[in-house]
Order: structure tokens, then C-alpha cells, then sequence
């Protein structure tokens, strides 16, 4: 942030605000504080049998890699709808009853993964513009060196986990990025 | 947003970016696309024995009312620390093991409150620099007409609820604001 967004000052300083605790960028000028806060990204596990929904990447980072249908949620939708949403945009399937996951926290990047599961009647999907392919795949067809993100090879792992043992629960945890920066996997 | 805050042009507009489908405020200049998601509000029911612990709030909106401890979850911590930190910040108490207890979406101002249940050994609380007091409080003893908001209301009634019924479980809803202003809470 070089400039504020609302009068226009190049005087934009990063320091804690009176009564706070933590560096924020403020404008001297016309005294607005910015805030900067984690996003959402919110997704499914979408099944059919004992298949699961997956997308190869059409767009970086990742590009050709896959990964479960999931975005950025959006502004005046609930974390359901920008599941459904995003599992539309990228995989053409209409989902509904969207159960809780998984809601994983990357730290060093401030995103909270919320990743719901949801059932298909039919294995009915197809590439949106952010894929370039969509498939419905077994477990031991996962292409488990070929994930998009850590997070999305945790999810699926707990996911089969949780079939196997035939009980789905919410599950807690953090990924995020080591001194070395290597990525730490922590469940809660 | 008047100004660009990358580059200080005066020329942001408000339009769908190609290959996007919502009006983000773009820079014609430097081209930066501005996105705007929304917030996370994280919090406890913090419990001691059979009594739940309120703030009086010291901070408008709703000064002098009554809330849960919750505030806005900030960049590089887990939600479960963020809710830990708002809880010491407002009451001066010491949470760990918390177990998400409900995740609201308030739609009409996009955002969604993470609130986990956690238990105190010793009803320790005092008021932070937010809050004018800090109480442990019995279900009958409620200030339910004198509670901050919608939401701090629907979470303790389904926590009161759950511990009748002597199972909790993960809760869902929607509170919005419908066309006459009024709320409308929802529970999926």
C-alpha cells in the first residue's frame, strides 16, 4: 500500500494505531486505518459412490495439477454458497446439503480453508473456465504426487480416513510455512 | 475506494473484469484488480461450571450492552488463536482446547462469526480495554433484551439448547437483513 484509497496521500505509514496492538497501514492526511484480515476459501469434497470430484488446474499457481473444486468466498454469499459456487464455476456440478470438513488454517498466507462434503446423485460434471478437466476418481487413483496444495492432500487423506472408519467428523488444523520454508502439516 | 493505492490514480472504477463475473474496483493505470472478501469474527462461550461468561461492551456499536468475547480474526494466527486472543483481550481469560460450537453467516455485511465452546477451571475475568465489565452469568440471568447483537442472542440459545439436550454439536445459520431492515435468522 503506497497510497490511500480514499484521499489519495502519498503519506501512508505502517505503525500501531493508538489503542492497538499490531502495525496497520493509516493515512496521516485523513486519518483512515486499513485493515487487513484472513480470507475464506471454501470448497467440496463432492462424491458419487465411491468416487471423487476432482480439477485440473486451468490457471496458476498450479496449473495441471489437481485439486478439489474451491475459491475465494465472496462478499454477501454464506461459506455454503461460495462452496457451491466455486464447485459450479470450476466443475460444472450443482451441489446441495453441504456438510462441514474440514476447516484448515494456512497461517502464512491467512487463509482459512472451510471444505464442506456433498453427495452427486450422478456423476454429472465438467470443466468450468478455471479447468481443464474435471474427473471422478477412486482412492487408489488419487494422483497423490500431483496435488494442487497441501491442503488439498490433507483434506482427501481425512477424508478416506473418516470413510473407512465410517463416521465423518469436523476436523481442525494449520498448515503453514517453516523457517526453512518448508510447509508443517498440524491437525487440531 | 476513490484513490488507487498502488499507484494514486484517481481514475479507479467499479466494473467486472474480464473473465470475472462481479464488479471488483479496478485501476486503469497500473491495472491492479481490487478484491474485497469477507471477515472472519471469531469468539467463546466461555463456561465455568453452570455459568457463561458476558462483556459489557466499552466500544460502539451497542456500548453498554452485553456480548460474548469476539472480535475480528487477524492475518497470521488460526481461528482457534484468534478467538483465544479476543477472549483475553476483552475478559482478561485464559482459554485452550476449544471446540467450534457455530459458524454464522451475516450476509448483509459479510461476515461470518467462528464461535467455539471452552471451559475455565476457575471463573477468572476481568474487563479489558473493551469491555466496562466482565460477568459469569446463569441461563435464567441473561440479559436477553440487552444483548449486543442477533447473533450473540441465536448462539446462546443454541448453547443453552445443547447442554439441555447433553450433546453439542457444530450449528449453521444465516442472519440478514431483509428488504424493511428488519434481521432474519436462519439455521441450516
Amino acid at each position: 500500500m503506497k497510497f490511500c484509497s480514499h484521499c489519495g496521500s502519498a503519506e501512508i505509514e505502517l505503525k500501531i494505531p493508538d489503542g492497538d496492538n499490531r502495525a496497520r497501514f493509516c493515512c496521516p492526511n485523513c486519518n483512515t486505518i486499513f485493515y487487513e484480515n484472513p480470507k475464506i476459501v471454501t470448497g467440496c469434497v463432492v462424491t458419487h459412490e465411491d468416487k471423487v470430484l476432482l480439477c485440473k488446474r486451468a490457471i496458476e499457481p498450479r496449473l495441471g495439477s489437481w485439486t478439489l473444486p474451491a475459491g475465494f468466498m465472496e462478499n454477501n454469499e454464506t461459506v455454503q454458497q461460495g462452496a457451491a459456487r466455486e464447485t459450479y464455476e470450476e466443475a460444472t456440478a450443482t451441489v446441495t446439503d453441504l456438510s462441514l470438513f474440514a476447516v484448515y488454517n494456512l497461517t502464512h498466507i491467512s487463509q482459512v480453508y472451510m471444505i464442506f462434503r456433498a453427495e452427486l446423485d450422478q456423476p454429472e460434471a465438467s470443466p468450468g473456465i478455471e479447468s481443464l478437466a474435471t474427473e471422478f476418481v477412486l482412492e487408489q487413483d488419487i494422483p497423490w504426487d500431483d496435488l494442487a496444495f497441501p491442503v488439498i492432500d490433507e483434506t482427501l487423506k481425512l477424508f478416506f480416513a473418516d470413510r473407512k472408519a465410517g463416521e465423518y467428523n469436523v476436523h481442525h488444523g494449520e498448515i503453514t510455512r517453516l523457517a526453512d520454508r518448508t510447509l508443517r502439516t498440524t491437525r487440531f
